[in-house]
């Protein structure tokens, strides 16, 4: 493996370089193994972005960018799409509106399709991100395109975990207190310049102070980059704290990380093939059949 | 295992075994791995109930369940809550709501706390399932409480998933188109009283018939008990065509078990405080340092 010798700023400057270790890495190749043994992950932490469809995620991604490298500050994003392929057409949709992006000399993104690996964290989504923390960007965004399980993709990863919502989102209040504060460590309102923005933006903020540390609340008008500057500040403020966290992600990774090995030699065609003759047998149990697995 | 002895007509109409039967198996007590290899579960199909909060699933569980006991029909509910403690108000809420089954000799209801598997199916959603499918019961309702991963974790078990819509589901045609057509077998647009209940139940019919199989869609309001019928009529029809979806369905929940096995000697706690220690070494690879458990 020729990547392994480079070090991190050549992998940086050298978007080829990493974009064939993500393939690598992605695709399972020969190679990829020692790849990931090598690499150094770096200190930059992971900040995932997520929220309903609608609520200008890709925009509020492309504004940090258009900030951020302004100030010569290099980011990688990696696009995770947790949805099918009849989706694509809202991945495409959301690449062309980052297409600005694209010809950046410090901006790095990357599309990540997660199809078959239904709810939860993929392997290959931690393996990826931890091939661009090794590249030593200042900011490392990690998005989600489509719905469902994204926001548990991006929590079992992220550093930094920011919620986008919209001032429409306060008709789902009770599915924000009953998933997205566990998970959010930034709360953005987005679209702030609609009606309603500041009533469900001060909304947000009495729910968030039931908690020990309650979370910030940012308003943002992404589409004309307001709030930007105030959203990134915060983000620097809650990168000093992010060591406790990290070590539960950590484990977290390396869980799932052991799990897909210990799995690797069992062929889920093959166990279904299986499984269809035997339960046609009255007698068939489940857990008598899984014992030869085991 | 006293349990084990007992067929399934016993284990129906002696709650209080059942009850101490899931409780085993829930608790992963002394017996339960026995009692799990004894069970035969019967063809009743595992019907799903998911769908956005505030969607009213609970009131239209209780419907089914009014319309399924008035025929004479024995209907066990299985209510799994993948959200926190600090969501047990909403538990709490819909269990009061639920509050006049519990007395009624055909109905049985359980909840299950999933926290700690954070997106996916989780082995204990599975067994218990299982338990309830061995007791005979004419229905077996697998409801969840909470938003999130909730989808994904009824998709992987259910032999027909219903997801509930309500008209102002409108704004998320989106996430339906990218996330929910591959999981509904049957939508229910309830609180079809509502004002735009027929425009959203017409674009959403108009979606469906994309599919090479169009998915039905049912409009009910559960507070009326309307729909209800049609509802159950068309679970009937979906049912006789359930085999083929339930031979993916079992490797899939072979596939996690499998999964929970290889995993059991692994201590997530331990895992963590070594991965702390570990990781304090500028040299630390998180891929060089799991191979130890591989």
């Amino acid at each position: 493996m020729e990547l392994n010798k480079h070090n991190n700023s050549i992998l940086l400057k050298d978007f080829r370089k990493l974009a064939r270790a993500l393939t690598l890495v992605e695709n399972d190749l020969a190679g990829s193994a020692d790849l990931l043994k090598e690499i150094r992950t770096s200190d930059t932490p992971v900040i995932g972005i997520t929220g309903p469809p609608g609520a200008g995620k890709s925009t509020l991604v492309n504004a940090m960018i258009n900030h951020l490298s302004s100030q010569g500050k290099s980011i990688a994003v990696l696009a995770i799409d947790p949805t099918s392929p009849f989706n694509l057409g809202s991945l495409l949709g959301d690449r062309v509106r980052m297409a600005e992006q694209f010809n950046k000399p410090n901006v790095y993104i990357r599309s990540l399709a997660t199809r078959g690996s239904l709810g939860g964290l993929s392997g290959k989504t931690i393996e990826m991100t931890d091939v661009l923390q090794s590249a030593g960007f200042d900011y490392i965004l990690v998005e989600t395109v489509g719905v469902g399980q994204s926001e548990v993709e991006i929590a079992g990863l992220a550093d930094i975990s920011i919620v986008v919502l919209v001032p429409e989102s306060g008709d789902e209040i009770q599915s924000i207190k009953s998933g997205l504060m566990e998970i959010a460590d930034i709360f953005v309102v987005n679209k702030s310049d609609r009606e309603g923005a500041d009533a469900f933006a001060n909304t947000l903020k009495k729910l968030v102070h039931q908690k020990s540390v309650p979370i910030p609340v940012i308003k943002t008008a992404a589409h004309r980059s307001e709030g930007i500057e105030n959203l990134i500040n915060e983000i620097e403020k809650y990168s000093s704290g992010v060591n406790v966290k990290r070590a539960f992600l950590l484990a977290e990774k390396a869980w799932k990380l052991i799990q897909n090995h210990k799995m690797k030699d069992i062929d889920k065609k093959k166990l279904q093939i299986n499984l269809e003759k035997a339960s046609r047998n009255p007698e068939f149990n489940l857990y008598r059949f899984i014992e030869t697995f085991i």
